[in-house]
């Protein structure tokens, strides 16, 4: 399965070569496929604010390329280039506050740094960022094997899928985490049809994840994101499969949202709720999701569309995330392995494993 | 309350003056107020297929008006002009499938028709086609006060609201059918502030609902349609209160895409859900929501916003509506009464009862 995904792998996201940062800016997606340079850690703290990288793990893995781009300006700088460079790091952590991926990255690196002389820190941090980067990548490989064994352990014929937002490759350093699952699940012949919400407000749904299961042949078909409960109504639904932006102690879950609507909707149809993400996502100090900080955006992604002004100034509430509380979820799967029925105990057994590998 | 309404009434969608029907083109507002004017029947056909007016009630009175226009077309040019005026009639009906008050209005001139000699038969219809609008902005002032008793009798204070679409002025005569229990119960203070959602794919919250009432200063907020359980989980929500495009002798309510999420969303948190709709909505040929046929629109509506590509091609599922189940409804208000908790008995109770006025 490993190989196969490897060789069906069509979309990556970041790049790092040359020591350079390049992103495919995902706010022009599908129609256009922009590649674009970064230089400067401040370049990218905008990137992630203004979502031209978007999707937990690949903010952190964009965080800390853009680390190494900091490091090697500040130490170009001379003077106390240690102080200058946290404060870097502080900007790229206030770009966006719920994935926690993204502290979980920049934690990594100022470990890395602190560990190292003045002599070495460039270059072990580059291989830090690299070790990110790659580490996310074999990670997805490893859920997406462990998620389709749960579904075809649950029922080893082809049936319908329902998913939310991107956690596609392009949320990712490749693969996927939720339609890494799907992928292998659709080699695995398990796979009928994968639903697809268009996810307002920002359309991951319709411009990210249709736009990745159409290259890859994976059959789908997309629907306002309100139109779930008269999907699942009409067809049997077996699995919501979603990615996750943060996950609590006691296994409640922050992703986009709509996540939490989808998941009330699957318990009314009897679908079950597999939530796909690394363990780099699990934030252990945070009791439950009450704790996680959930952003809000700008009220302008509802006023308007595709940079078209479509009504007038109003009170909007326009959070980016919701929870899901672990009563509603029935796998979690990360490269730890998996956990049925999420609580603060199960959660604590799979923080101490090590990665399947 | 009668007066209180009439006083604040600021919107009215439908113009009927010198012979010619004027319509409030609802695809440009709240942008641009453009007032269309008709004086062929076809083209209010299409008027109606391609939503320039929409919403049920609204609906029924345009095709009504459109009648009057095609029997004087007709007439004039002599011969069979009835046989080519039922002709008109089919195309009028064939513009959309779901809503009910289409083919009420159209069988009521119909039957009008069939009363009246060539020479009485012109002004007829005017009249008939009047007395269809002013029946419904009636029908809605009742309902508005049927609707604001039963939350004044559920709970005496202010209270947050959630509504779908729009089942406003623009939908209608003229006051609206949920949001004129809205505005009711807005003027009897019961209500805090109303939750709208944006409602994908065509926006009639963020467009339609939210201008009006900001409009009238009723307290509101607008998400996009996936959050409403986010939203319902923050904020306790006494009251979801939707229209109908057709409601089934069991009580079965076809209504907007999303209102049956909604519903489920609702029931989850313990919200109550109100629909208002006058009794031309209600179809006792259809036995249960199964028999309403569900529109399916244009996949361009979901690739496209605002007149601007957003992706690729790719299949897509456009239900215009879905159908809420009788046993998710609390309370229908009619402007011949109220019926909790629908069933077959208590719909056929009521449409046996003449209106209150």
């Amino acid at each position: 399965m490993r190989e196969r995904l490897l060789a069906a792998e069509k979309v990556v996201p970041i790049r790092w070569h040359d020591g350079s940062l390049y992103l495919l800016d995902q706010r022009q997606l599908p129609l256009k496929e922009h590649w674009q340079r970064f230089e400067r850690s401040s370049d990218v703290a905008t990137a992630i604010r203004d979502m031209l990288v978007r999707g937990a793990p690949a903010i952190g893995i964009a965080a800390a390329f853009a680390v190494v781009l900091a490091a090697r300006a500040r130490y170009a700088a001379g003077g106390d280039w240690r102080g200058a460079l946290a404060a870097d790091c502080q900007q790229l952590a206030e770009a966006r506050p719920t994935a926690v991926n993204l502290f979980w990255a920049l934690r990594r690196m100022a470990e890395c740094l602190a560990a190292q002389s003045d002599d070495t820190a460039l270059q072990a941090l580059e291989q830090e960022a690299l070790e990110i980067y790659t580490s996310d990548r074999e990670a997805n490989l490893v859920m997406a094997q462990l998620g389709a064994e749960v579904i075809e352990r649950d029922n080893p014929h082809p049936q319908h899928i329902y998913t939310h937002c991107n956690a596609g490759a392009l949320a990712t350093g490749g693969f996927g985490t939720a339609l890494g699952v799907v992928r292998a699940a659709h080699l695995a012949g398990l796979v009928e049809r994968v639903f697809v919400n268009e996810t307002r407000p920002w359309l991951q749904g319709s411009r990210l994840t249709a736009w990745e299961l159409l290259q890859e042949g994976v059959p789908m078909r997309l629907n306002v994101d309100s139109a779930a409960a008269h999907v699942m109504r009409e067809h049997e639904v077996r699995w919501v499969i979603v990615g996750a932006d943060r996950i609590a102690e006691n296994g409640d879950v922050a992703n986009k949202i709509g996540t939490y609507q989808l998941a009330v909707t699957a318990m009314h149809h009897g679908a079950k709720l597999m939530v796909v993400a690394p363990s780099s996502s699990i934030d252990m100090d945070c009791e439950c999701g009450d704790d996680i900080e959930i952003e809000e955006r700008n009220p302008d992604e509802l006023l308007s569309v595709a940079g078209q002004r479509i009504t007038v100034d109003m009170p909007v509430f326009n959070p980016s995330f919701d929870i899901t509380p672990a009563d509603l979820i029935d796998v979690i799967v990360t490269e730890k392995g998996i956990v049925e029925r999420p609580d603060e105990e199960k959660m604590q057994a799979l923080m101490c494993r090590k990665r399947l590998h």
